[in-house]
């Protein structure tokens, strides 16, 4: 790989060179960042170049992702999700200039498939074709989607308590699934466990740092998309912590290569009942775990493996940390709804409940440039929007009722 | 608009003004079929201006919709969808040149934004703010997603039956969702009663011209992302008739506009137990209502108001019909997933069985170049995936167990 120098410990600034077997640092177990050669890089990606490109997937940036120049680009069509100018939701807000990055029209419905494309695409180029994670969620999923447009095999480890609407998306994908008699950790233990044994490609966010580069082109669209012109605001529902991560190395990557002019201020949004990593940012003490309080499930995340990596991000961004509550979250997901047409899952719409809560404090100017990312698909978790999304009129086939019912409730129609 | 003529009576022949709120033929009540000036269209729409276009959605072929010159395009990005090279699954099914267009990455997840989204787009220029339909699936919920996404209101009208996780999206979006107490019929009923005295949009399919227009644009993409090379065949789950006879138009306008050269044969798939429009098909004669017994709920349709329709796209392409069992649909969804990484709802994988049924029967040459369209995402419908999906293996959290259990089910690791 021509355009990448190696990758550098987070916690201990040692550097090495990138590989897929030593996920972390060797000297300190750190988490691990990729570093690229920029000027390079320079020399080959311009927007004029980018223009010309008709892939509209995240395949269209390569020359600032971690694969070779003759790597073939993935199956599926990962990235170039919508960003919708959102006037009406952006009026309820109070932001003149709002816009919503739908990435839940991914193939597996979820961001999580840049991370797990670009896993997908690690593996393949290092002769692996088996991967594994321990997850319930969105991670898994992808895995088990991208894995399967490629023929090859994913294991995923879940805990017994998965639900099993959960697990279909999975077994549909032919992924071979184990569910494990016990808790997260469990499931945990015994994938990394078998990775070792087996030697797959171990797709595990908390230690992987191919991850984020893939999470990293959300911003390279959202940027694109406004013609390079980069938000003053991006807010982001936060959990593990990668992908806020991801959303600032790409920023950042564009900014070093002088595609972009300036950088975005992030805004952390985490669950009330969920929030390490808040926490940490506004009182400066060190991580510590939580309680995992919170419907948003794809951000419960009481151990957040990629805390330091979000909490960088936030700091560097001059960002600022937003807790929500449940019933915040699910008022996001009906306002996101009805004033914009996009369905998100409590954790994809925690961003946009957020970004409201800020707005409200005064924190985020009323013409400020600001997107909110969606970051999986409402059909992910109907459960938890049938919460969000009240009930039906029951009446009998009667026009003269239908009429009386409208009145009733002051519906004008 | 400069681009269309009128629209024709397909039952007795009759020309008509277009327009919106008389859906129907005057004299006779057939449906309607806008007819366009193609020697017009030939002039402002080729190739190359296509080329040029960066908008991935289906308004990149506004010359061949019915919209005015100055229509502002739909906020949300309809259409679009991926259409992938299927090498693996095409080698299961005994294709050497398949394909798979994934409907179900629209915005609310399904073929049908196609329509819908035209629907708002025909509101709004004829001055309607709000649309109704009765419906319990993709044509409800894309319609109340596309509508809120313009700010309009929509009324759905669904069955007492109708189950609650269905309904979750549509009032999610902001719809005024009606719970008739009756049948699909009563539902039915009453939305006309109510349409005709609030002066609402009509978006039921059944009789609404423009929809299969906005339908035929997954036509337009699939001949544009094969550089124009029309496929052999293409297989389309039928249920109503509309998509089928919105596919086939979108063929011929191609056609008939010279930016391509031939025309596909059409596999017209229907469930076993719902297979209205295929027996008519068959048999020749009329069509005739059916019981809707199975478990792809989007296309059980016992009677097909576009039935006609359906029945001479079939015919002029010279296609054939296939009826597909509920277990051969369940298996097609375990293959379209495992070995293509796409995950269908019944209906949308029911097209891939067909196809396969009809490669067995030898009517499909192993070379023929050959699309099938996935109509709708599998996360419509978890409950019919799950039946699909198998069971994951349930271990405790220990090495050896989990080795002896790969050995015993013979996975490789």
């Amino acid at each position: 790989m021509r355009n990448v120098l190696g990758a550098l410990c987070i916690k201990c600034g040692a550097e090495h060179q990138a590989g897929d077997r030593t996920c972390t640092c060797p000297k300190c177990g750190g988490v691990l960042e990729i570093v690229y050669d920029y000027p390079y890089i320079k020399t080959v990606l311009t927007r004029e170049k980018l223009a010309g490109r008709r892939d509209p997937g995240f395949w269209r940036y390569r020359e600032l992702l971690p694969v070779g120049e003759d790597s073939a680009p993935p199956p599926l069509r990962v990235g170039g999700s919508p960003l919708y100018r959102a006037e009406r939701l952006g009026k309820i807000l109070g932001l003149k200039n709002l816009y919503i990055k739908d990435d839940g029209l991914n193939p597996t419905a979820s961001l999580k498939d840049r991370a797990s494309a670009l896993a997908v695409i690690r593996a393949r180029d290092a002769g692996i074709t088996t991967l594994a994670c321990s997850s319930t969620g969105n991670a898994a999923s992808s895995l088990a989607g991208n894995a399967a447009s490629l023929g090859f095999k994913s294991f995923i480890f879940v805990p017994e308590r998965a639900p099993a609407g959960k697990l279909t998306q999975l077994l549909i994908f032919g992924a071979v699934v184990i569910s494990v008699q016990g808790n997260y950790g469990d499931a945990f233990r015994l994938s990394a466990g078998a990775i070792e044994k087996y030697g797959w490609y171990n797709r595990n966010a908390a230690i992987n740092p191919y991850l984020s580069e893939g999470k990293k082109t959300v911003s390279f669209e959202i940027a694109e998309q406004l013609d390079f012109t980069v938000p003053d605001y991006v807010a982001v529902s936060v959990g593990d912590g990668c992908t806020i991560a991801g959303v600032w190395k790409g920023f950042k990557d564009l900014y070093a290569i002088g595609l972009t002019g300036k950088l975005p201020r992030l805004i952390s949004v985490q669950a009330a009942g969920c929030c390490p990593v808040n926490r940490a940012f506004e009182s400066g003490a060190p991580l510590t775990p939580m309680e995992e309080n919170t419907i948003a499930d794809s951000i419960a995340v009481g151990v957040p493996r990629n805390g330091e990596k979000a909490l960088r991000a936030i700091r560097e961004s001059g960002g600022m940390a937003v807790n929500v509550s449940d019933g915040e979250i699910l008022e996001a997901m009906g306002l996101l709804g009805a004033a914009a047409g996009v369905f998100g899952e409590p954790a994809g719409a925690a961003a946009t409940a957020g970004l409201r809560k800020a707005v409200e404090r005064g924190l985020i100017p009323e013409e400020a440039l600001t997107v909110s990312i969606v970051t999986g698909n409402g059909l992910k978790d109907s459960a938890g929007a049938r919460r969000a999304a009240g009930e039906p009129i029951s009446i009998p086939a009667d026009m003269e009722l239908l009429v009386k019912e409208f009145q009733r409730r002051h519906i004008r129609a």
